[in-house]
């Protein structure tokens, strides 16, 4: 048979295969667990199509820790080292603020409950806290299927956010790549278990650091409306696309969009360096994805050098704020939601040049309405 | 000699066998480490005594994680699928509610410092988490006890909950059974270890759901006074005993007994479904375990259909109230308390009737004193 | 060649030697996991010199366990039976107080961000929980150097407390010994990992239980000031420097001090039994750690009958106060601060006396000044 199926973890039927290392086209997949430091236990998933490598973590909610064209890496380095176990992540500290104690990704799923900033509850408890926990919720099932014919390669990983009386969500992330391709889609089901109706959020952090993010760096999009998280963001708005040297003490600034879309629903957005040699481009709807962030934290490299673009659900305030607002997505008792976002690695001009001039084409003549300073609605005032 | 003893688990020796399979009266014992998702690392302890069977977690304080009598499960279908690791439960965040992330046993122990709502401390700080820290902390001593004999078998585990200059308790809990027997006696102890007086709470948390709670199913106890938690569980107190169908949102209803006890100082009740075909009796001392509770939560079979028969040393209101109402258990230096439950399966309606008529000779003539309202001391007002 | 290096950990190599002994100068070093329990998971490495062993704990912060003269164990019993994992020790809960759970070493580190009090912080949230956090951090480097031509043995580990936007703190633990020495120098250096300017705070909290303390026990050091940390302290000033029987319900008593030094910069203080038969003695500068507290905790041995002596870069009160005072350490990005501790035991009567001498010579002429309450600017009045 030209489709091979292999299950590397399942929990209700007792299967975890600590190490595993197969053939797929185009190359290999291989399944560890790290060992020592905060790293102790993760379990990793290296997919390599020959041209494209990623590494997947089980353990932190089906994250995508890093990816390899070639040499050429494509992540950022954080000041935290993980993959961290959610064990070493202090997520329900009282400050709402431990999820930084884990986060290294190149794409971290943000989400389920709430994403955002954190929130603080009715008796001074912290009932939201920032960015939420699926990133640190670990697969109960993980399986891999390679078809032979195709050169098609797919992962998924099930991880539950559920609390007896709570919340009942479930992810099923998904990770589609093909022998020789760059890059890599992700394709997503967030399903309410319940009986009950349920509310959800998702956010996909997706971070770059050097080589690709340099100074001059660009980021392209088409872009309808920009608006300022806050003050300091406003302040940098007129270069809000591109990107300076390292700074020490730099505060981030958060920039919130609305995107324009072609007629088959999809944006495009490019992250390129200053010489327009390597690129990322992501490709999502904007139905399924309507609110798009973008975060620039230019810091000095020992601190995090790194951008993150951010389809999402809604935009990363806090989860009352965005109630408020309608931007959540609501779901019938066993009802699925889909996400899918592609990513795609330009390891040439040509290749950077051709997704630009895509993103130029959904531009158009629609001139971008930028707002000097942070907008109603748009983040609280 | 007639009498094996296995020593599984001893830190201060350095003994602990991952696998463990042993031939004993009736069955076997067998002792595994799972793997994946949120039971990364759980061992269980898995007994047949060739009637019946249940799974102990050790790394979960001791629980009881479910019970067999030949193919038919005795237990409850949580939404969280565990057994969960204690490294999963966030038992200190703010909100206090951590511990219904890790909630899925057969039995799960509520103390020991505190069991019930969870308590709000002088700084706003969460002193109490729900239900207690004990069914999160693991087991640093197991043992198991064989008679080939007398057919008796034996698993005891010793759990500490201490913290330097704060509590110094500790649980050794035992699960006895017999070759053949189709149920187990809980026979547990709990020591102050430390130089000064403490207190204690204690609170079993037993829990069904189908194919023994089902619509039509029924509570038999013999009942001096009930008493409804609040103005949700007075909707219902007409039919306290009785259980409905499941029920999309349906919201928890909690009643409050003072049960009938017999010359020997023993009581009982029985749960048994809609049919009689099938039920589960507890015997316990009301000197030892005063306090009943019954918590109905018949909401969707996705959320748990599930109802908690409590035997307790008190009321699971906050432990600061039950301190008021001098509902606690006061230790001496190096004092040890007892406590007894016995669990036994009814498999057919012959054995149901019979436990129902030992019930009814409890009750006699005593007219069931039935509040339809919350009471002043049973619950705060 | 004389001098062999060993690498059990480096986790960006991905190298972690489960199991290792090997023979070193004098004696051998040996590395295990320990099992079950809350030490589940826990490495220890110990290291015997062929007079003195002593074991370091990787997984927590590389603390000092405990060490062994021959047969005398030199630390102190705790109620908590450790070494406790740092994921069973609750130290974002709340109270600030969850630290306590993990609490056995002889020595273990406070800091790196803070120590001493919790201190809560703007939103009722706890920013600074007691002692703060590397004494449950995992190293992720480890390593071990034995020379056999000078009989030297240093086992180095580092540990990063660090967190995405805040702090980027590392610290290298060393542990200096020989063949034959009865005792060992911890030689540490802090570096601020970060582009921007940092502060930190490093107490070593050095606990020591029977044998060594015992009712008539003495602590010897060279005073220039002494002051009660509050009123209770101040009831036992005028025995500040010898211990009493264990008491029940014994409330702790601490005394901050200034200590005197030689020309060399440093200090010594000396912990010696009633008997003057078995002692510890400490030497440090006062440059780097010029606040030494002294904790006295004579409780009932179950509760842990126990002395700290603790010398620091700080008082441990709040971290807020500290502050305010003035007592952190400064660095700019990329600097690193040592510091190093000698620890001796002195196994017989003469050594005691010699090591009493040597303070005695500290002393000299100058009267200890002992200040009978509270003071201003030491503690928070």
């Amino acid at each position: 048979m030209a489709q091979h199926r292999y299950v590397l973890t399942d929990t209700a039927r007792g299967i975890h295969e600590p190490d595993f290392d197969k053939p797929i086209p185009g190359g290999t997949v291989r399944r560890t667990t790290l060992r020592g430091g905060r790293r102790e236990g993760v379990d990793l998933v290296e997919i390599d199509n020959g041209r494209f490598r990623f590494a997947v973590v089980p353990t932190r909610g089906m994250g995508l820790w890093k990816g390899w064209l070639g040499k050429t890496e494509i992540g950022w380095q954080s000041p935290v080292k993980g993959p961290v176990h959610p064990h070493f992540v202090p997520l329900t500290e009282p400050s709402g603020l431990g999820w930084l104690e884990g986060f290294d990704e190149l794409m971290c799923r943000c989400g389920l409950t709430s994403n955002g900033d954190p929130g603080t509850g009715a008796n001074g408890a912290n009932q939201y806290p920032l960015h939420g926990r699926i990133a640190n919720l670990p697969a109960h099932h993980v399986e891999l299927i390679a078809d032979d014919d195709t050169g098609e390669v797919s992962l998924s990983g099930t991880v539950d956010e559920t609390r007896f009386l709570f919340q009942k969500l479930r992810l099923t992330a998904t990770y589609k790549t093909k022998a020789g391709r760059s890059g890599l889609t992700i394709a997503d089901e967030v399903t309410n278990l319940s009986g009950d109706p349920a509310e959800m959020q998702m956010l996909y952090h997706i971070n770059f650091g050097p080589p690709l993010l340099d100074p001059g760096a660009k980021l392209i999009a088409p872009v309808k409306v920009v608006v300022p998280r806050n003050a300091r963001a406003a302040e940098g708005i007129s270069s809000w696309n591109s990107y300076s040297n390292e700074q020490a003490g730099f505060d981030e600034q958060v920039y919130f969009f609305e995107l324009l879309a072609g007629g088959d629903g999809k944006t495009r957005v490019l992250l390129k360096n200053a010489h327009a040699t390597l690129g990322v481009s992501l490709r999502f709807s904007t139905k399924q994805l309507p609110y798009f962030t973008l975060w620039k934290n230019t810091a000095m490299a020992a601190d995090g050098y790194v951008t993150g673009l951010e389809p999402a659900t809604n935009f990363p305030n806090t989860r009352i704020f965005e109630g408020e607002q309608g931007r959540v997505i609501k779901l019938k008792p066993g009802e699925t939601v889909k996400f899918e976002v592609e990513l795609e690695v330009h390891g040439d001009e040509r290749s950077v040049s051709a997704a630009e001039e895509k993103i130029a084409a959904l531009q158009g003549g629609t001139k971008p309405q930028v707002f000097e300073t942070p907008q109603k609605g748009w983040t609280k005032l």
